[in-house]
């Protein structure tokens, strides 16, 4: 087994492979003037299981190019199986039709994902579950929200609320609130009828003078963010801490929810940033050592 | 048939549809916050041979991925057959492996085009004639130098002398010297032995006072095309012009270009911009008229 840290996961895949004791197969890359990726692996792939990690956080498009140029030449080289381990996969979000006529670009991805050569994938909290059923190579989607909440434990939050910005999310609330201890709920969103526009419905929540962290499985622009912590603090709650695995933190969404009245923003280095304290790659070990797809 | 001009191409696709009066099904495609695009199909496309006209040109993997998106969206929806027009192909110049675990991305490139529902491709004057043997569907290359010969003759260039910068693109100069009649030749590359430098060998031409094109398959940074200009002016010529098939003209290559002496740089809309006066749409019409691949 060999581990090759792709250009969009260089620090997450050199941990992985301390993990896991395996040889690290480095990979050169560098864009070209006119913007093409270069790719080549500096190492022996022959007859391996290799592991590549790159997940698909902006540039979107870019990252998942590189890792269909990586699982191809492993393969071109007679790797035995390519594992692809995207931490963050991107377009998960687009696998419903709402519209005639539109893409249903997660599924588009799939197939190219698979026809580059991979034969397995390991991803983090999956926008769906049931994407996963449109692969047709094994796939294992595994939550980092328990890390997460470990890691806010032991800074002074132990017995926090947790809280989840919608109904899809209740399930980290609820894997929050078993490591915190301090119980858990998720808001609702709501249309307005007239208007069209989604908001958060107002709610009673018992955080009087307590800490809460929102759980979620991403923060994008952060709009919904923003709207749960508000709700949290005009609740009286005392630190509301906004936690997520995927912290694309996309133009003003740290200002947006510091604003909002959070103390801090935690995420994992799914998506490596300064938001980004705790590492996925000891849950990421685990999976690939019990894993034989 | 019937067209979609795909979001890199949406002039030259509308022109495509007007040769063949066809059906134009338009695209909506916006970007979302984070990057992902979005593609939605606006017309049927049920049991129709669908030309999906897309150029690959920077932000080359985003525009891949939208013709992915495009093909396997009209795949969905009932397309018989789905012919990807994509003037320039990008990654077409990483073709060969020069170092030890190098990807092979064109290969990669035409997997991933296959994949997506692509049943015929058409480009024009591609990199290499032998990436073309590489796709298992049905292609075909078509070089644009005539139709930018032609558009220099109408302008004044009949009897100019036509160079191609190296010998790879000596056809072209022999294209261009076959429209515009004033004799061809082509320059060569040479690398210094001691420093590895690529330069272009010095060459004594017939083109005292005489007007000179210079043809090339594409620009990309200029470097080349500046040598080539330079080397024809210092051989007395009067005008000189830098055309191509594909100007991409990355960072400053109109500069150099005009600053080695060029009297203007002339491209067509395989690659739109304001260097591209010469509509490939003609060309593309012809071809694909007479084609049942």
């Amino acid at each position: 087994m060999i581990v090759i840290p792709g250009p969009s996961s260089p620090e997450l895949g050199k941990k992985v492979a301390e993990g896991l004791s395996t040889r690290v197969v480095p990979v050169d890359h560098r864009l070209f003037p006119d913007g093409e990726s270069y790719i080549r692996l500096r190492g022996w792939v022959k007859d391996e299981e290799v592991i590549i990690v790159q997940t698909t956080s902006p540039p979107q498009d870019s990252h998942l190019l590189q890792l269909f140029l990586m699982a191809r030449t492993a393969k071109d080289y007679g790797a035995e199986r390519v594992v692809a381990v995207v931490p963050y996969l991107a377009y998960a979000r687009q696998d419903k039709r709402f519209l005639e006529g539109e893409a249903l670009s997660i599924d588009v991805v799939i197939r190219l994902i698979e026809a580059s050569g991979v034969d397995a994938l390991l991803t983090l909290d999956v926008h769906s579950q049931t994407i996963l059923e449109r692969f047709r190579i094994p796939t294992k989607s595994l939550s980092a929200i328990p890390l997460v909440a470990e890691y806010l434990r032991s800074r002074g939050f132990e017995g926090a609320f947790s809280l989840s910005p919608d109904k899809g999310a209740l399930d980290l609330a609820r894997m929050g609130g078993g490591i915190l201890g301090g119980g858990y709920d998720s808001l609702e969103k709501v249309r307005d009828r007239s208007t069209g526009e989604v908001r958060t419905a107002e709610k009673a929540l018992p955080v009087e003078g307590r800490d809460v962290i929102v759980f979620d499985d991403m923060i994008s622009t952060g709009g919904t963010m923003a709207l749960a912590v508000g709700l949290a603090k005009r609740n009286g709650a005392r630190r509301v801490v906004a936690a997520c695995t995927h912290p694309l933190l996309l133009g003003r969404a740290v200002e947006r929810i510091l604003g909002a009245g959070a103390e801090e923003i935690v995420g994992t280095d799914s998506v490596p940033g300064p938001r980004s304290p705790v590492s996925v790659a000891p849950l990421l070990v685990d999976a690939l050592r019990g894993w034989s797809p």
